[in-house]
């Protein structure tokens, strides 16, 4: 199968390594297919980013309707997911999302683990309807730059937040955010509980979604679009619109 | 004070419509700058065109940053109504938001009547934290081309969803969709309960909001955007996020 | 328009601090009528002080039935609203509703600040089914007296209580309780978001009601009373029972 | 153990009828004391009155601190329940939460039936957190001078409203109002589930309150009220807020 | 009546430890017919320990039924309860549960304190509907052999708990686990609120319902079994299986 | 891998179709284990026997424990879920868990179909904290022999349900109980939305969770047992409390 994985900023570094984790991640048959937004914000850390990046994403995934088995959303604040669910002829997956998922199936409650703000974190979970099984939020005071400059000193950082989080009562822990990929092979032999990568989790449950290969609905709101007219959009996308 | 009214779609009949009930709600010292988006889809009725059309609303405030005193969201899906407040440095309201609020100050529950689906109307009540004030949605089956060419067969159907809403409680109804605007004066006679306009709303919560002279949050994700790079985006949208 | 700020205590003094903070809230044409109750407790501070005051509060709108256009309930409890709104032919407002719906169109959650015990504007909170939007609760360890005494010092309490719910996500704050009337402006600028003020969020709703003109209720358990037999009340409060 | 049975209306033969459930209910060893307040509303039906009667059972029940074991509000609404809790010496059990609760013990999910509107009764249960137990709410369209009249075809009605509870979800059905007293006996043997009357209910969780013999907490929100200056209340109460 | 006191472990003492509590918060006419299962857990302190006394406990509760007027579970995890519910023919309490209910009557929200974890007893309240009744958990860091060698010095981290909990909003306190068993009378003149012990409750509860006389539900999930076929059970068990 | 298909109720022709359906939908290299357990109900289909299944599925958990890679409970009720989660040391699904997950990432909510009662389900989803994402609920009247003789017939009151769920906002329906296996196939192309089916989600959600070789929790109420003394039950059940 083909799955496309598609960042929502326009930092194309960013793609590849959340292309690179894909592929570690991926089932044998699974190709990965990157891509990288035409516009938008290099990186989304604010609501109107995330609004900004949502119709980028929506343009990327339409170029690619039809030829790929399943889209992951490489970014961890599932941007625009239930848009892109209704538009797209195939299952897409968001990478928290998937990570929250694969928690519930961990059992308990999960904690969730970030850089900086949390509260968008919050409403994220609450959107998914996750928020009885949301123990706890910890935002790591670092940056993406620390994390590449000294990942031991972040990484004893975000151990702090996983055994606080532990401690509130969660049973497994989910790493949000581009910034945080790969943290959980550096650190799940220190952890007290499980940490959960949303790009391993999305890729997994991508494949899964595609081996079910359940029918689009046919009525309600995710039925897809027919018939919408539109102005000034990319061919693809007002394509996707009129049906 | 300056109000822009901003439509979400590009469909400038609808801008209109909505500018001039604006007028009708406003106070005396309150102008009206109606504006339009320079893309996006002509009405917005699914997942996929309300998240572009978030991008073209925060393109069409930004141009509008600092030459108005308040913006009310002209879209009944309240899109972008999160990233638009945090990105502007003034009040943001939006219509259907506006409606329920006064419901709640009318009383107890209120109910929703739209035409088509009401799934996102009910995500949109939730999202605002207002579900359990919320008595019932109802979907009228009507079209916006119907609501003009037999405003009295639609009103009947619309007067039917309402009983039946204050049957299931419902204090007050909000009418959601520019296409039932000006319904309210239509039926509000033959109503058993107090019918709720987003636009009338609208407008007058936000000449409540400029009259508190609140400060914008300096912490937080309500806090203006600073030093965010982005790729391709308009002039004045990009200096926004550049702060 | 005509605007009744009805105390709930019997405290005078309080009624007139009401009525200045009212009327410098006030639009140029609201006149402010100030209101004191026949009788009840001094200050609220206890359920049963709430409930006796609630029948107080009752008896003194009923004598202003007809005469105003509209009814500012200012207490922070928020006594008797509902009743108030079911009894009286023209909008009613709570201060502290009115403040965290205020709190909501500035986005995301809301703390609340007051003197004392929480848990009663925890559930006041609840009755408003904005739970989900509450981000926390403080209680600053300061009396009425001190708040005149030393303004400045019980200031500074207020802040911290204020940046600590700022850092549990709190976007806006509400100060809640007569002793914290006028706090809003004193602290504001060194204040990390916008404090909110019932007796002025009060005063701009009940404004924005008024102008709305929507019609009572005819049905459901906001409708007026009618026909209702009573003994030994007040007869402007027995008049309207009776409809 | 003496047990006050506090009627909220002010309309001797409820009392009576009241006192009468209570005897037939009542453990061996425990003395029915009937109350009817001075003043207030002859029937509770509107939310005004409910206000009123909250301060005139209060004074009712300040009669009696200190010469009574326990109180049990006989008034549907359980009018004033948490202030009466808080001022009172001794326990306070409220008819319809003494029958939600022995509902949550039959098990599962209750059902309420009552004559008139129900929206108040979904408010009681929401107030005493039950929410998530409550399977439905059926207003039957009869008076309580039918129930007098007519009891078998009232009765027909009430069937065919727990009936419907029961297809919803019910377990058992909680019989609300005065009117229905009795019902719960002419009915069962004709029930699908376990008819909760109010009164029995009532009587039985004040003893079992009664023999536990709980301390009155010392601090919060339920603690005795102490130094409470007030105006024109009876002595009774008056002393019982002065502490 | 009879009432039975049903251990859930396999550790005998504990059942008469159970036995000896409830015959000395049992009325005069109540006579404790103590109990434990044939197999099992000899204590139960995790999620499969639960589930195997689960069926334990309905073994022995089996041989029992029809010759009991109601049954106390005593196991402080409310083990089984809804199962033993639907199969008995009397009323089955849960110990945690009454405590629960008993605060929930004592007014506002309770407190919870434990030995060890707290997140399964998180999970009981929630399964009880109770979770906007709960002020907090805590658990004490004690072993029941420490509760026996050392009952001061327990009792004085279990005060800090409750004093904790208290100052959390606490009205009440449900003190959970066999080893706390007697701690309430220890620690109650020293606590500032109510101690609730789950034995104490649950005999008055299960003497209040049976009082009730209340029928079974003959339709829904709580109707008892009929013509269930099975392998390899007790006689006893497999008898009301089938009906 | 080697994954258990572990039915809890004792009839064998039941663990057959259930591991048929697992092949079916098993990816490549996953090898099916199919067990019965050694005692319990024929048949689940009421609480008590859910209860005493859940001792018999531990038992035959236990006796596979570390020669699986991972469990799927073929049992609609999820029954000891949570309990083998913690007691196994590989990873364990519910089927009636995965397909409301997988429900969840089709997008929207999920409706629910089963044959009879449908309160259990109402409670399982809770369990599993997904009551914010359930459309419906629909109980079809049909036994487990109508849908063997009579498959067509009974498909159509399925697709009945399935298209009033759909009515009411399902994107997708969740088929539960055994009865049903295979339906979803018969059904799918007549069907609005997507027909989940708990074999082929569970098996592909316990192929996804093998695959990310997330590690046991060492700490909370998911670790592993350890010391646990118990009295008469089957060895390996004995010894993985023991640990």
């Amino acid at each position: 199968m083909r799955l496309l994985v598609a960042n929502a900023n326009t930092t194309p570094a960013i793609t590849e390594a959340c292309a690179a984790a894909a592929r570690a991640a991926a089932a044998p048959g699974t190709e990965i297919v990157p891509a990288t937004p035409r516009f938008g914000p290099a990186v989304i850390s604010s609501r109107a980013e995330n609004v900004i990046a949502g119709h980028a994403l929506l343009e990327l995934l339409a170029e690619h309707a039809g030829k790929v088995d399943a889209c992951l959303l490489a970014v961890s604040h599932d941007t625009a997911l239930e848009a892109a669910r209704q538009m797209m002829p195939c299952p897409v997956v968001g990478m928290t999302e998937a990570a929250c998922l694969a928690g519930c199936m961990v059992g308990g409650r999960f904690g969730l683990v970030t850089f900086g703000g949390i509260e968008t974190y919050r409403e994220l979970v609450a959107r998914h309807g996750l928020s009885s099984r949301l123990a706890g939020l910890a935002g790591v005071s670092a940056t993406p730059h620390d994390a590449v400059a000294d990942p031991e000193g972040v990484g004893v950082k975000v151990l702090a937040a996983v055994a606080d989080l532990a401690a509130q009562g969660a049973d497994s822990v989910v790493l949000a955010g581009a910034a945080l990929a790969g943290f959980d092979r550096l650190l799940q032999a220190r952890a007290p509980v499980a940490l959960l990568d949303g790009m391993a989790c999305g890729v997994r449950m991508a494949e899964m979604l595609v081996s079910l290969r359940l029918p689009k609905p046919r009525t309600g709101s995710y039925a897809a679009c027919a018939g919408r007219a539109s102005l000034d959009l990319s061919p693809a996308l007002a394509a996707l619109l009129r049906g």
